[in-house]
């Protein structure tokens, strides 16, 4: 079982939660409101800014180079890759570069993203991995179980492309490859004592996903 | 002027929206609901918690001994004096150890404590001291209101001893404190063009207190 | 058997060759040539200052508030006490306060000193402890064995205050808590798997510490 | 001015002795001998993988985007070119990969890396880049002196690659980008009151570049 598993198993609440909030189940049936996903996005952009700190961080803490490199394809996808396949998704969306990179963070990117960042600085390589695995893991499943759920259907769904992203070869093999990387770690800093105190930190990071999806229903405007 | 009043001024709306929050206006008046109250407060432990560590953060990127030492007190001040003094407060309004410090941390309290610790350590001792103003200089600015503005009618406050602790000489001392050390790392690392990088992170600090004021008015079981 | 003792045990030769340095023998000996003395002196007082700066970074590093106060015992002692009884003693050897903060810190110092720090930012606890380890056991153990070996003596040595601080009371109990302290945390974080990390960790330290007496017998002038 | 030429001209001794080294006199006459490049080269190694760790906490430090692309091409030269040249070149020399990873870190090594890092945690990116800029920029001033000095006899100079290297049109590259950033940082954070600052961390960082040479020339075996 790997340590992912466990900590689902053991936070079977807040992970569902998270990852079968409304929003997503809203965004699996193509009737979440257009407004509600195009806040997500912007918001998301600036998320994946904190995220590819995160992941540089990761490579600073990061014990042998073997993990550095590891971390480095985490930054490289982000900054090289996701932040623009996220301005082309918002351009389809009519929101334009400006508009997103000034945007005003909400409270719930700052309290998830710096949360990460706080636990992955004060904690070890350990800790910040299981603090970064709600998103990157999460994302990876909710993919999978709505393109399994509405494959059928989905050409029809307006957020399809979002789903093909998380639910597609290239996003798999991403989180399969930090999936493994997470319990090479385990497998030489996890020990019974310090579990629960993983756990404890995996519990928030989920809750605060489920928060993040929660604002994106909670879009300005919205009545 | 010192930074500290010019970040104020530049920034009125978010500042007053904390200074002045509906939660602050009620616990001078004195009708703040008791659980409100005693949600905020059990949240505020946890909160100081952390703030000390963002205390320790100051020791360890001080630029100087004289820094260190400053830096110092401020940790001494929460672990050493606060934390106990908010169990006394929590114990007279019924809240024992236990169910403080096994209380769940909410986000309001992640995004701000983790918010603060993370600009920190990104940033310079600067950068960590306006991320703390809003809280340490804030709260004396809001004990000394009340106490001006409800001086007579204090007798009958429930909350009474909260405002006078804020209101009061070692608040009070301790906040002259601040803002001068504040000023004097200014003096060394404030440039106008950094001034716009240092209001935006003023600016969110302070939106994140008045969050924080707004989870005590939503406290669970709030009809 | 404390992790502690463990990593002595596997780390011998490095570990001999820091506590038993011809500085540490001379100085029992108090055949020590007083500038280098002098030398050591002044360069462990900058060397403090970080130490200070280590303390600090393990309170904010502490999983919990037990933590918390355990490490800030340890900053008390440097800032509040150490250091003060460091300038009394190097004006007793005829060294002013403006002389030895303003002196260039050396190699040895900054390389001891920055090696602490960064392996307890990249770490975790535990890491900053088996770093801070060689130093605060290390002299604790130095200042017993040249107690016993040299105890009738003493009264003749000109470093026999160096000797009675390191012997005394006072810091065995430091030493003794930091000894539980470790094990605490090593109770909760150490795996077999990550042990031989954390040896290397401590046999560099050791060696840093061997480097420093080093610096003090290759003083300035010496010919 | 750039702010790198200012702190060269205000540190001319140091600058002097780390650029001027006679490790480097030698290196350009091709006089060395092949066990102290050999020695030097092992430990360069070791201090490449450092830099990428430094290079990855520019991205975390960075205070915008920018500045994270820009350090992220750092990481990646070093990371994904830089080694592997590196082990090219050992192998040219008849040092294998494993005697490379295996070899003990020197204390030299570790007082530079380590201090950077050190700095570079503690203070803003303005603190990271004057850290790192004796050895970015020093590398390029010291391969084009090398190359302008001995540039008809180079054929014959042993270590003509690594002065090709420094000299070459990619590694200038780097440095001049690496130069403008620092400006642009400088341009938003630099005062005059913390110039003084900045210079005695450029000079620190200088003479422990210096006593990495010497580390090279006091190699194992020398007689």
């Amino acid at each position: 079982m790997t340590l992912f598993d466990r900590l689902k198993a053991d936070a079977p609440e807040v992970w569902t939660s998270y990852v079968d909030h409304p929003f997503v189940r809203k965004l699996g049936q193509g009737d979440l409101p257009l407004d509600a996903f195009k806040h997500y996005l912007v918001q998301d952009y600036l998320f994946l800014i904190q995220f590819a700190r995160a992941y540089a961080l990761a490579i600073y803490k990061s014990p042998d180079t073997g993990d550095m490199y590891q971390a480095l394809e985490g930054v490289k996808a982000i900054l090289d890759v996701e932040l623009n396949l996220h301005l082309e998704l918002c351009r389809e969306w009519g929101l334009d570069r400006t508009a997103i990179e000034t945007a005003p963070e909400m409270t719930q990117t700052m309290a998830y993203t710096r949360f990460v960042l706080e636990a992955g600085m004060a904690g070890d390589l350990l800790d910040l991995q299981v603090a970064l695995a709600p998103c990157i893991l999460g994302y990876a499943e909710i993919g999978r179980t709505l393109a399994d759920r509405h494959g059928d259907g989905l050409h029809a769904n307006p957020y399809r492309r979002w789903i093909d992203e998380y639910s597609g070869e290239a996003y798999t093999r991403v989180a399969a490859g930090f999936l493994a990387w997470i319990d090479q770690t385990a497998d030489i800093y996890l020990t019974e004592n310090r579990y629960p105190r993983l756990l404890k930190l995996f519990g928030k990071a989920s809750a605060l996903e489920a928060d993040f999806w929660q604002m994106g229903l909670n879009y300005p405007g919205k009545r």
